[in-house]
């Protein structure tokens, strides 16, 4: 490996520079030692407990999505995902509902008390999102679009800052700091997989993340195993290992028929498997003094 | 190398589903066998000679553009690039003089005739942007902002889009089937280095893209050896490299004074640098048949 | 990401062609379907309880290798590692002490009853080594070393294996096939980290490998989080996470006096931080029902 | 990109480092300002005329090299490349001919003149190969094998050195300067592509490479276009880019029959298109002032 003896002098000097460097000013453990915990009607995101937001990849219609509302409720979910507006790479694909598929999600919240987590692709859609979720979700390819990091620095809705696939945890932070210096305070930091040389899964869940980041900032860590690995088979032991590495909280994807899903069907549990997850990765957020 | 003939295989296989897949239409060679040649107010991209773009990082002030302007079009460059929109890592960093940086860069073309290359980065600024480009520049960070693809496809300029430092061939060329699909047939393909394991360089210059982008599809390839490398004394020899390779732009970042730039200045020739360079390169030009 | 749907097909049907393929025969859970345990003197690995090997990485006198393997020993670990052949990325590096290391190894063993890892790095060293060690370690640049590979598939000594910080999965369990294929059954599975754009960790734990190759293979499975992030910190949270996503073992770097280790320091722990790190673990095995 | 202007600071770091450290001795430019030209009956590397080596990655039997090299001699190559003893990811594979395999080299450089490069595996067999080649080639799968690059340093042969498709430029270095530390001062560095998340090559040819080690160091390089792109179409525009960026000697892959070859056919060139590329690229060798 290179130069060892430089780089292992070189990692600890980026954390260095990170707690005294202006551009890392609030998002830093030096700014604010305490944990922040991010209050949300209904749940706690950084708290004693690991909060775990659930639900399909893209919003299909009003049953698919308050049937896995109500199923992930029972099973100890404390917050509902899912998508409205949808990033494509394929311009023929389906885009998702818009407006009309974060009206469903309104009505799910509506009936099961669970606060909604979704996207927003832009900044000039920031408000409309903003108008029926409680959390404001940015994807991994809008890690640095800078313009809408601004806009949702400007609203008073928390916000899911999912890592770019490609970017490192420097940009990372920085990213979070455009959110915060445009004055919202509640970023969650979501680790979601790099992209590496590695094709087993889809991409590479750095679960060294959460201490890092959990060290470096005072901000909430969540993870995010299904995007990470894109195997319905790894979100079980997956999940349980990023909470034995420290996360705050996990996002899963859900759904009724994850083979008829519109996307990302072959990373989607079934209800009832959601449920066994969350029985089977219980017992070790308690061996870590931790509930779920 | 795991297991060759089947990784030949699927190398072989990508090419065809991309001439075969519905969602790669209109990029691909398939849909239009010839060369795209996009006609720019005095310049010509595509074409058998092979168009330079020259300019400084970041718009700082008039005296910067109009100086660096004069120099390069006696130097053979055929555009003038330039940012007036910044995307930064940083919040706290200079982030661009916008709309007036714009109207530096429409002043220099008034006087040299050298049409403006600049970049857009969100799709509420897309119609600014225009109003005084002749060609809009999409940042690597904004290579899946789909929003913004979609908005630029409406635009009757021509678009430089850049492969982000994290992008597939295949998704670049997905993204570029955004634009076109939106209605704007006049889309650049830049290669400007990949997020890699190496150190000595800012990024990978991948230089094979050019032939494979040619191959694929009808579309004009530029090169951008200043971002790929990062490094001035590379320069030359990669432009040298793209050129064999069958770039038919390259786009190159000179400013008056690198030292003392706002952004990017290590990787900037000197206004004389960029004159001997162009000197050094025509003869690999004319070596394949083409002028520069 | 690409083309989703084709990547998912490619993931499971890159698992059919592992299950199916001649290449991957012995490894396979096809060929066997149930989990190999391999039993050392005085250790087990691939049963219910998850062994932990630790030690120096370099061996350098006696009193260390003495002082560290009582240490070790009275925290639960039951093997013993050390380099007594040191590849080093600098031909003017300290090399190892060679068979002298050896002897000192074999020595502590004597004492402790601590079973020996210790590397070996060609092919004509393997029965020098053996000699002294109770299992052969491959380390990471090695792990395409056919000639080597082939000699420890002669010997009668169990093997780790460490994955090569730029090994596929699928080219890691290649490299395992040849040693059972040379006959040797008992082969060890070690994750250490791959290589990518992250610099803030020495590599990124791949810590999906783990349920993975427990899927694909019936050989045990160890973790490295020493070697995989370089960072003393982060040593507890990814040994934890590693138990959590099912590893049947632990390596772990461990020195006296880490400030005056002549390799790796940064990333050992002091004896007193490895017996913290025990109790901190212990609870996570016995969450998902095992020992430690 | 994380934060550029200490990115930019640490590659010139990096560049002082290596020129300054006692770990970059004997490979540096710093050591030896001049070229090294490296002469071999009936070839040099490393001078004004570009060296080219070609020929079939196995010998497979007489008649298939025969055959090549009177071909590649009539089109200008200059040294015979073919390999009698193969690393294959399978241990089922076809494993090379070994030592009758280096004996139908032998024969053909007896007919043609042509000094012949063939692979050395293992410190074991450096001495048998050395018997039968002219030039020693170190694998990349070797490249941090020291027992073999010492072996390979108290050599009289020539080596070809190919960086590993893993290995920084800064490792390399360290490689080639075991061998020379040893006490052979013939070593040719050769850029055969890294491993990157891109999948339409096999692997990434990274030319800014070529560049930057002729900066570091005084070696001649060489590269590689047949196993960096592992596409037959692209070996002709990748050969012209590694000359106009400098390359000292080239590396090809031709086949009498590539559809039977078997390793590598997929990015072997057949003899009759072998001819047509030298005949391609020696415009762009003269561009630059050089001959091939």
């Amino acid at each position: 490996m290179e130069d060892m003896e430089y780089r292992f002098q070189r990692m600890s000097e980026i954390e260095k520079r990170i707690a005294s460097s202006k551009d890392y000013r609030l998002v830093s453990r030096e700014f604010k030692p305490e944990d922040t915990v991010i209050e949300i009607d209904g749940a706690e995101i950084g708290a004693e407990r690991i909060a775990v937001a659930a639900g399909p990849c893209s919003v299909e219609n009003e049953e698919q999505v308050m049937e896995t509302a109500r199923s992930i409720k029972r099973s100890g979910a404390v917050m509902l995902r899912g998508g409205a507006f949808k990033p494509r790479t394929s311009v023929y694909s389906f885009q998702g509902l818009g407006e009309d598929g974060l009206k469903i999600l309104a009505k799910a919240r509506e009936e099961t008390g669970l606060p909604v987590v979704t996207e927003t692709m832009s900044s000039d859609t920031v408000r409309l999102v903003a108008k029926y979720a409680d959390v404001l979700q940015i994807g991994c390819r809008n890690i640095q679009n800078y313009p809408l990091l601004t806009e949702v620095g400007k609203s008073d809705k928390p916000a899911v800052l999912k890592r770019g696939f490609n970017t490192t945890l420097q940009e990372f932070l920085l990213s979070a700091e455009y959110i915060m210096a445009h004055g919202n305070p509640n970023v969650i930091l979501c680790e979601r997989g790099i992209r590496t040389f590695e094709t087993m899964t889809r991409n590479t869940f750095d679960l060294s993340a959460v201490p890092i980041l959990k060290k470096l900032s005072h901000l909430p860590v969540m993870a995010d195993p299904s995007h990470a690995t894109g195997k319905r088979d790894l979100i079980m032991p997956m999940s349980r290992a990023a909470i034995a590495a420290g996360t705050d909280s996990l996002i899963i994807e859900v759904h009724p028929t994850p083979e008829r899903a519109l996307s990302d069907g072959a990373q989607s549990l079934h209800l009832h498997e959601f449920e066994e997850m969350m029985e089977a990765v219980r017992p070790v957020a308690r061996s870590i003094g931790r509930e779920l």
